[in-house]
């Protein structure tokens, strides 16, 4: 599935679930408009699911629904551990919208011993040296990085040496990892920088 | 400029600014290899930009530094206001990497009268009775829009209505903006969901 198809998928999910029960079928130019995208874009998108839709009916929300949550591997309540517990390691913890994903934060880890045992939660903030035993026992393949720019490679290191399969790392700072391992970046000062770039060529 | 193009160019920026001061020069292929992107796709980028290189030396990395942060409008400094002061706007309230790239937080504002008056890393809380006035004032035209999905839709027309020109929306909500506004929307579950998409499917 081309990368961008997936990147897609979760804003289709996110349409859908918006549009509440009363409808049960929904037609590609609705979902299209409701989520910014081509219509002709998502009736492709969508048929890499397999999912072709009934002509002049469109697609049945629920069983759309339920082919993009299989697709996106949400059949399965992921574990996630989240390392650095500072200001946003902390508001991420809080954030409710994982767990309604299917994500469930786990723990939460922190080098700093004035910060172990600290509440955040109800998870209390756990040495790194209990990381890679809880993430083996816990069977935990996700990990939040969300350290300061200095630790991030070696932190990622040591959660991919511990099991961990997939990273999103908040750290500003490029990481190396294997092919085999998914990391995502998500750079807030990054995300500023592309709306200055419009708006300043906006007023050029 | 492709889209693309400009989601890499603030890439590329942090690539050169990790580099240190030794270097006074880097090949396209040096740049590829630290940002992960194919080293023609660099040279196609950065000749947007007007960069071309000299052959078998490569960029000259300041002047570099300086096209890019003229491109991304970062010459100048950019007043942002943080509305909806939850966990993840505290958080994104503190957080340092945004004045390190040109992004001045002026206000936060939040519509539970219980929070009004409470500091947050220098600033009170204020009221949203404030925020027109507040950015018609101070000339801002970004804004961080951290308030609960329900409420980012009504909290995005205000803020266009006071002349804002750019959102960053991390409510897990869909904006409808007029076309001459640049929203970007960071759903923190969506980034989770594309990286179990990945693992479900490695594993299947």
């Amino acid at each position: 599935m081309p990368k961008a198809t997936v990147e897609r998928l979760p804003l289709y999910l996110q349409c859908l679930q918006a549009m509440g029960d009363v409808e049960s079928t929904v037609s590609s130019e609705e979902l299209a408009n409701t989520a910014g995208v081509n219509s002709a874009n998502v009736r492709k998108d969508l048929s890499y699911l397999g999912s072709h839709g009934v002509r002049g009916v469109g697609y049945n929300r629920l069983e759309l629904c339920t082919q993009l949550r299989r697709a996106l591997g949400l059949i399965e309540k992921w574990s996630v551990v989240i390392v650095g517990v500072g200001n946003l390691g902390s508001a991420l913890a809080k954030y409710r919208g994982f767990d309604a994903s299917g994500f469930n934060v786990v723990g939460l880890y922190d080098a700093d011993p004035a910060k172990l045992g600290h509440p955040v939660d109800g998870h209390y903030v756990k040495s790194m040296d209990d990381l890679e035993l809880d993430i083996k026992e816990h069977d935990v393949s996700m990990a939040i990085l969300t350290t300061p720019a200095a630790a991030a490679q070696s932190v990622a290191d040591l959660l991919i040496e511990a099991g961990i399969r997939s990273i999103l790392n908040f750290a500003p700072s490029l990481l190396k990892v294997p092919d085999e391992i998914n990391c995502r970046q998500v750079d807030l000062a990054t995300e500023l920088q592309i709306l200055s770039y419009y708006q300043a060529a906006g007023r050029a």
